[in-house]
């Protein structure tokens, strides 16, 4: 161990490191999940960060295979950190299918990492929020994970007309693909293609869908989808028959019932970049379309086989802590720290510090959040740091508070006093 | 991708799964800790699970630093996954220590990774809640942390005779060992041979000292100061004016003050393996000493200078998840998941679901939590759910109910009944 050569004190790239400033920020995020999660009647769960590169490579987008952390551990094991929570939950459950009560409503704050290209400020890892229905086939499933995280996105303090989900259904562009005569085989291409239409320019999007097998005259066919801006328009190219129809016009007609209707556009450009969605897929967006999706998701109901578990229908979705900060310093301000129900508790010389503590603990087992001061302060210092810190009161306990028994508490907005008794000196020893 | 062929679904070894059961106690240990935390004034700081190889072999312990999972990222940057955060902690004071207001009072929970033989049961991973103050001379600091420490294992519903802080000091230890006439150069290697006491036998104890460089009359002269069973002989040891022996009475003192001193007891034998701490140590035990450390930490003053920051004072704990969970289940039994305050809501036949959403929406509006059933049901199967699930009250409704306008809301502990207003039917369409 060299001692002496001073070492970089900066996280790994990509990797964030949370001060409390930050901390708060992102606690606010994660409070509003949690609450969502509990409101909804979801299930919290979790797994180890940690996987097997198997599992990852076996269920993974295309995209995602090439951005795994990978390594090996000191046997010789290949594990990687995961890039989604997705194909963890999907071994877990396939793990006890026979013992799990179904429909699962489950839910999981989970880091995920990717190693991308370090442009515009993207990050390596983040935290996502996952909230998954599996074993439910019935629309319902997507409505209450988009109604958790409408919960979610109001319970950040974020009004209702600063973003709007984004929703289309895979099933409907199978459905206007077959009706164009494209064989299911070339789907999965026209999927991968579109999801990357306003990231590469539409000739190259044009060239992936030739790639992918589409005849020449085919690929203005698919543009053309793209131009459909309604669901009664997809219907009229789908049919009055079409089942994927019918499943968006429920999920508006429950969303309606949930109190977001308002907050549901259809919007046929929406494809998401894993290969496993088979149904319904959405994202939300900042109204104003600043930013990078909120959350996404959508209906896998294929994914359990593809580790070879047993076919069961699920509905996800995955919502991601640096967007939706992004947003909320946009809409709300970035008002950083609030001041919490917290009190400053202070003294001014060593004499008073027994004073100090004994407050302290009386406060606390009342519930009270306290910060104590550590060392003796002056007055000044004292009531300047508890100002520009989060505490909502404080008291600073000098001689004479000692001598007379009571001290003042303070509260750090109104400005207004009231007396807190303190306890006569203690004198234990032990041990 | 082959999609044929079945993967595990077993956990990376040494990993865990949280299902929702193993979640539910996971969360009665974060929760206690999350409100020690708020009631004692620290502020939640975090960072990345990844950090730089070089930041964890310069400070770990001897013993850690061939635990290590590390690996390279795909442009060779050489990484690990943190055996313990406090190592990030100095990283990120170093960074800020300018701009920082001293004391630092910090806590985190983190999942820290050791690639350990898999002995009992041991895992490779766990979440510690660390608790730290940074910046602070006096023994107040230790105060806080301790405090910190017995208000989450109160939290946790553990009774104060269900544990015990055992309190040593490794500059008592130093002081007792220059009385010896023992070099200061020779304590670091006699700390990292008692520590292994009870782990290994003696024998390869004293043979730790000698190839530590302890002359051989020294050996035995050690081990008797392993039998030193109260403050106050370590007091005739070291001296009257032992600066050591005064900081521990000052602890007790404290902890009197705050309301653990019965909780807390000298023990001459608590050393801590890691090579970083200077002063006084602690471990906490279940009474009965059936399990391993619930928590454990220090003072360690020289760590910021190790990694090149300025010299700063600093103490702190680890609190693991596993233990603590195992003394719990030990203590309070194992009482599994409990009722929640929850309302399962269900439904007879798809004409009572959009009342069935409404109802849900309503109680989620007004702040309760609700399990809404995807499907319809019969109600003895409903009921029958509930009944074994989390959720404290059930709401069943069906055609008759959706006439009358009203259903029962049915407390599942008392059978209590109390009637809940049921919306109109709605009828919106979108978009």
């Amino acid at each position: 161990m060299n001692q002496q050569q001073p070492i970089s004190f900066e996280p790994p790239r990509g990797m964030r490191d949370f001060y409390p400033e930050e901390m708060a920020w992102r606690e606010r995020v994660f409070n509003a999940w949690r609450q969502a999660t509990r409101l909804c009647g979801f299930s919290p769960y979790d797994a180890c960060v940690v996987e097997s590169l198997e599992l990852l490579q076996r269920k993974a987008g295309e995209e995602v295979t090439d951005q795994i952390y990978n390594f090996e551990d000191k046997s010789g094991r290949k594990l990687a950190l995961r890039a989604e929570m997705t194909p963890t939950l999907a071994r877990m459950v396939a793990a006890r299918q026979g013992g799990l009560r179904f429909p699962l409503k489950w839910s999981a704050i989970a880091q995920c990492f990717r190693y991308e290209r370090m442009t515009r400020g993207r990050k390596r890892e983040h935290y996502q929020w996952n909230v998954d229905v599996v074993g439910e086939e019935s629309v319902l499933a997507e409505a209450e994970v988009l109604n958790a995280a409408a919960t979610a996105l109001r319970m950040m303090g974020l009004p209702d007309a600063s973003w709007r989900i984004h929703v289309s259904s895979r099933a409907l562009l199978a459905e206007l693909l077959a009706g164009l005569g494209f064989a299911p085989e070339s789907h999965a291409a026209v999927f991968l293609a579109l999801d990357k239409r306003g990231k590469i320019p539409d000739d190259a999007i044009a060239a992936l869908l030739r790639d992918g097998g589409l005849p020449e005259e085919g690929v203005p066919k698919v543009f053309r989808l793209m131009e459909v801006s309604s669901l009664d328009e997809a219907e009229a190219l789908a049919g009055a028959d079409s089942k994927a129809v019918a499943r968006l016009r429920e999920l508006f007609r429950l969303a309606a019932i949930y109190g977001f209707a308002d907050n549901l556009v259809f919007d046929i450009s929406v494809i998401r970049g894993l290969s496993y969605y088979t149904g319904i897929v959405f994202e939300a967006f900042d109204t104003e379309r600043k930013f990078r999706a909120i959350f996404g998701g959508g209906r896998y109901d294929n994914l359990l086989t593809s580790i070879g578990g047993e076919p069961t229908p699920a509905v996800g979705l995955g919502f991601g802590d640096v967007v939706v900060q992004e947003v909320m310093k946009e809409v709300l301000g970035d008002c950083g720290r609030q001041r919490e129900d917290r009190v400053a508790v202070g003294f001014m010389t060593p004499a008073e510090r027994d004073a100090a503590v004994s407050l302290a603990a009386r406060l606390r087992s009342e519930g009270r959040s306290v910060d104590l001061s550590l060392s003796a302060q002056k007055p000044k210092a004292f009531f300047k740091a508890a100002g520009e810190g989060t505490a909502s009161h404080a008291v600073f306990i000098g001689p004479d508070d000692v001598a007379s028994g009571s001290a003042r508490l303070k509260n750090l907005e109104t400005r207004e006093e009231s007396a807190v008794a303190l306890a006569p000196a203690q004198t234990d020893t032990a041990p």
